[in-house]
């Protein structure tokens, strides 16, 4: 049998919001090539697999792109079945179309298999609904990687038309709460900052965008920022919800 | 044994593309409300549940917004688990939010289980990745059920500057590209067109902006919109992956 690579959507951090494909993939896989950020108990689902990880530090990149791919189509190559486990969804900030554009031109056998994206389940993991009749017609999802790119992009749009989600923005969140009230979004935006969304080390601070540039939280990488009215939704929701697997039937 | 809600996202359509979590509360389900385009087999997944249609079609309201929450509480506060299956993510333009307010101000012990969005599975299930290095680096999720607020939004964003992604707007394709051309996007944007994304009748089209109102499928209500340069990336990737379940392990 020829190997193929799975790009595996690994979803926000609980095990139990990856999908039933996603299961199967990781219950077969000969090789898990995974990011940093990916919940260590998904990897036990892997039990055939050796477990390679080739994540990226913020400020140590321990194994490069051009690594992971050779890596991929090496061992793909050679007849194994290699699932590339990727954080959220693959096709979200996770060169997932890169990833694909290589196996597709090494002819590589490739699937893509979506994760729950942190884009909405961060927020949803804090109350916060992205959409929300009368609040919120839309919500656009946008880097904090790359500062200038997020200003030019935010230069056109609208202030206050959308929910905005900030991925991956932690770091630089003083200088994207400045440049949005520069744009002209209004200081007293509802914000939330959200960390280590859906693990059991989950912490939500709820603010607004003038003070959200200086709200700290533990494990910078895996943090969601949300701006807009939407948040105040979720002040409204968020605390009521009840976790029935914890209560009444064990085991989450 | 109090009763409660889970608002449980069905995920983009194929039945294994539902979480893990999401198969728990369907196995452990009273009564399952579910929505128009829930893929039917996933109702199997719940062999203990009576399952009630509350779902919305375009010209034949058959199970108003109203009935459906009475329904959620009064079951929930009989003891019942309920589980509220709703397609995609619950807080992606399905009235989540609206039902979770209402669940919460009634008192009844609820959870938020996050599903596969179609916004970003529905474009990758036709090759295409949402944001791609180079090409876009933000996409904005909309709706085109409420015309006159999607041109509000859009006159709001830069034409071109990110990939824009639109649920529930086939039967507006037409005045959609229209007012997107007339807000200044180019008429030869990529564009494409996705019904019934992940399922076995999938179909895509591939197009531009300003045919993209012209073009015809079936199955007006699962049919996802894609603007942006990232659909030409996805001309690179799709048709190229292999389906492993299909050739090499049988039965998906």
């Amino acid at each position: 049998m020829s190997g193929f690579v799975t790009l595996l959507g690994a979803g926000p951090g609980d095990p139990d919001l990856l999908t039933r494909r996603g299961l199967k993939r990781l219950a077969e896989a000969d090789l898990v090539l995974y990011d940093a950020l990916v919940c260590p108990e998904l990897l036990d689902e892997a039990p055939r697999a050796r477990k390679f990880f080739v994540g990226k530090r913020s400020k140590n990149h321990s194994v490069d792109q051009k690594t992971t791919e050779t890596l991929m189509v090496r061992y793909a190559r050679e007849g194994q079945r290699v699932v590339r486990l990727k954080c959220g969804d693959p096709y979200v900030f996770g060169r997932g179309g890169e990833e694909a554009l290589i196996l597709a031109r090494e002819g590589i056998p490739f699937e893509v298999v979506p994760g729950v994206s942190s884009c909405i389940a961060a927020p949803q993991a804090a109350g916060i609904p992205v959409t929300h009749r009368g609040e919120a017609s839309a919500f656009l999802c946008a880097t904090g990687h790359d500062l200038d790119n997020f200003r030019s992009l935010m230069a056109g749009v609208r202030p206050g038309a959308l929910t905005l989600v900030v991925l991956m923005g932690y770091r630089r969140r003083r200088e994207i709460a400045t440049s949005l009230i520069g744009l002209g979004w209004d200081e007293e935006t509802p914000a939330a900052l959200i960390a280590g969304a859906t693990h059991s080390s989950q912490e939500v601070i709820r603010t607004d965008l003038v003070t959200l540039g200086t709200v700290n939280v533990e494990g910078e990488e895996a943090v969601t920022l949300v701006v807009g009215s939407v948040v105040a939704v979720g002040d409204l929701i968020a605390g009521r919800e009840f976790h029935p697997a914890t209560v009444a039937m064990g085991g989450r």
